[in-house]
């Protein structure tokens, strides 16, 4: 473990920290400097960096470089995790409010349905062309049959071709596909566990599996992840020493809410703890085609004993409106998710997924990402911009390298689910930090998002809702 | 309970039965002369005969009228039901197997896919221009939001507007949108019922909701259903009386397998029995639509106390390919089943629903139905001519008023399953009695579909399937 570059980088400087060569609250070089310093890529600097952050040697600041971790003075505060490490294992309960704010905030967008979304796009009129020709060829066939329940072969043949890209080496019989990445994390986690199991989540988690755990009766334990790099393998195993988990569900990739890339060495150190462990990772990676410089493999890219499967879907990256998703299924449970799809839902709409299979295939879908992570850096950065330039109070964030959103913690005294409800009085949409945890340890965090343009009505929401964090915050 | 005129019906005929007047065996007169005789509608005479049929005073034979029960010599022989009327509760175990035989009966075929339907139909070539036009349509926003989950409001505006025509007052926010009626029994069961309830069923009865009991771990107890009538409300007052029952799902108009179609009286006395033994009625009312003289009304329309919830879908009367269901909910079950849905599946397609939605509006839905239920009938018409002329061994089938399909019984000798076996190595799919039942009553049966038209390949496929009946049956 000794041989990589970034542990003798994390070694040096911790040693000047040490040597008090940096004080608290002190910046260090930047990652360019650095990356000289040490004849080191930027990106192994950075992976080091990103680790001392973890281990709370060092703290970031949005756009201006790390800093050793302490009390400083600023308009920011550190993230405090709790020092417990991980809850254990209960059921889940999600309050009945959350079921409202989890169909308004699916949309990640800061209002409640596509008021400013009126144009259209280039990338949608091509897809919904193939889809209108699939819909076309052969209607009469595809009105009076069911589609096999793992779905078209068409598209499954297109979806085992972009992982083999990503060193995922699958054949179109691993796959199952559904209508979105929450059909699958619920058909994955029905046929994984049975009632009473024990599930392992990331926390903050995303709200959607929390009720999938509640209404299968699954306990969940939660891990606390970094706000950069998600969880540890470290953590996973504390856990897995501990207690029988079935499955842990991890979004290692630009996980929602906090954007955190889960570094190479974690992925694999995890596939192989489940192998040893006795326990399925669900990976949901529905994020994974949106990192803004690269696409980072999943896990499953390391897992060399077959123990990982794979939920995700293309409502974030191409559509919500074609309610299309997959499963890249493992040999142990791929039988037992085909039959529970039969019994959920009995198939798939075969016109829906041949259109984006040859949309796919004509290469329309690579051609819009490259367009899409240089819009959502953008939307980003102006979201940032914006909020450097009008929030006058506490808050704290990371600055995440892909995704859709950014995790904002604010003062420990503002309630962010009695803002949510101020908030809608105004029109204005945000996902409150009540919704990421079975326990009430992020109610002063929100998720804010840039999936969505900055229009000037945006803007405008954003300021609004500055201005009711600042009358909320303590002087 | 005395003043319906078919009860006077009854009470006569059974009385010229009781004084010889008519033998064992023998015709009795036709419906025409009945309703002369007794100066009565003709659907009051053909009331009081099926109730004759299902009390076991008289048989019917396809196209040639009812005799008194007993012995008679010709090439078919009575439906034996079991003298025990109901099962006891107990868990469902479906074989492994039968996940396969599913994925390819779903489509009431004789074929396992569309070999043999290439022609284009006009009604889904308009039906795919409107959904083309509602994908065109704001497609941007259409993207980047969910619909609620109760989905488009235009869609489910039109089917409460469908649903007034049968006497059935409710508002589109009654209506919870799916992806094709599989999946709305499948949310119906999640919400109504827990672990270990107990959920009374027809017998025969459709095997996909064998398969949601055995996944959400229900108990099943099932009920006798006459082929003509289904169930009757003093079979499932037996069991209300003897077992807490949750929930009672039944398919009241045109059930598959055996196309019955449930009286008034029986629908009206089953809903007041939810009512008084606290059940909720899941009504499949899939087939309601595809009546071939009228659409009969669903046990819903007598329903006082809002116990009945609808299931139902657009996969037998328009596509399978739209996969659009739905659910009627009731009040008592509402949220629950929209917070089912939510974790299950966040949204539905917003632009296919659309694009149905002003397909029903201007017409086409209702005239679509009109040519389709004469086709039915001529199908079914076909398929019976067929089977006359040319299978020579025992069998026998009711013939039903509408739906999709007859349900065949052999002779008690031919194990049908092992028949499904031997047809699929020539191409021919069956559907095997033993689907159809948690235990093994309906092992000589088998359900045969007059879905699609009787083209020379399948008229081959029919008469091929009659030798391999007559090698099997005795001689």
């Amino acid at each position: 473990m000794s041989n990589f570059k970034y542990e003798y980088i994390i070694k040096e400087l911790s040693e000047k920290i040490s040597r008090k060569e940096w004080h608290v609250g002190e910046r260090i070089p930047s990652i360019r400097q650095l990356s000289r310093e040490f004849s080191a890529a930027k990106v192994t600097v950075q992976t080091a960096l990103q680790k001392m952050e973890a281990s709370h040697i060092l703290y970031s600041k949005a756009r201006s470089g790390y800093y050793v971790e302490g009390e400083y003075q600023n308009n920011s505060q550190t993230l405090h995790y709790e020092t417990i490490r991980t809850s254990i294992p209960r059921p889940v309960k999600v309050p009945e409010i959350f079921y409202d704010i989890m169909a308004k905030s699916a949309a990640f967008d800061i209002f409640p349905s596509g008021e400013d979304s009126t144009q259209s796009s280039t990338h949608l009129d091509l897809l919904n062309r193939h889809i209108g020709r699939a819909m076309r060829c052969n209607s009469k066939a595809k009105a009076d049959y069911y589609a096999m329940p793992e779905g078209s072969f068409e598209l499954r043949k297109q979806l085992a071709y972009i992982y083999k890209q990503i060193a995922i080496d699958i054949t179109p019989e691993n796959i199952c596909l559904t209508n979105g990445c929450q059909n699958s994390l619920y058909l994955t986690l029905s046929a994984c566990c049975n009632e009473g199991d024990t599930v392992a989540v990331e926390s903050p988690a995303f709200y959607g599996v929390l009720q999938i755990l509640q209404q299968l009766k699954l306990n969940v334990v939660e891990i606390n992840a970094s706000a950069t790099q998600g969880i540890s393998a470290i953590d996973v195993k504390a856990v897995c020493d501990k207690w029988q988990i079935s499955a842990c569900v991890i979004s290692a990739n630009f996980a929602t809410p906090t954007g955190a890339l889960m570094p190479r060495e974690e992925k694999i150190a995890i596939a192989e703890l489940a192998a040893t462990h006795n326990f399925t990772i669900i990976e949901d990676d529905i994020y994974g085609d949106l990192g803004f410089d690269y696409r980072p493999e999943p896990i499953r890219s390391f897992d060399r004993h077959d123990n990982t499967i794979i939920c995700s879907s293309f409502s974030k990256s191409l559509s919500r409106d074609i309610r299309t998703g997959w499963i890249v299924c493992n040999d142990k449970y791929k039988e037992k998710i085909l039959r529970i799809k039969l019994l959920n839902q009995l198939a798939s709409p075969i016109s829906v997924h041949e259109g984006i299979a040859t949309f796919l295939s004509e290469g329309h879908y690579k051609r819009h990402l490259i367009n899409l992570r240089k819009t959502l850096k953008q939307q980003l950065n102006s979201m940032l911009d914006l909020i450097h330039a009008n929030w006058q109070f506490q808050y704290d964030y990371r600055v995440p390298n892909g995704g859709l959103c950014i995790w904002v913690e604010l003062s420990r005294r503002i309630d962010t689910l009695s803002l949510y409800h101020e908030a809608m009085t105004q029109g204005i949409v945000i996902t409150p930090g009540r919704l990421f945890s079975n326990s009430k340890r992020f109610d002063h965090h929100i998720r804010l998002s840039f999936a969505h343009a900055y229009t000037f009505k945006r803007k405008d929401a954003l300021l609004t809702l500055g201005k009711m964090c600042k009358q909320r915050s303590p002087i």
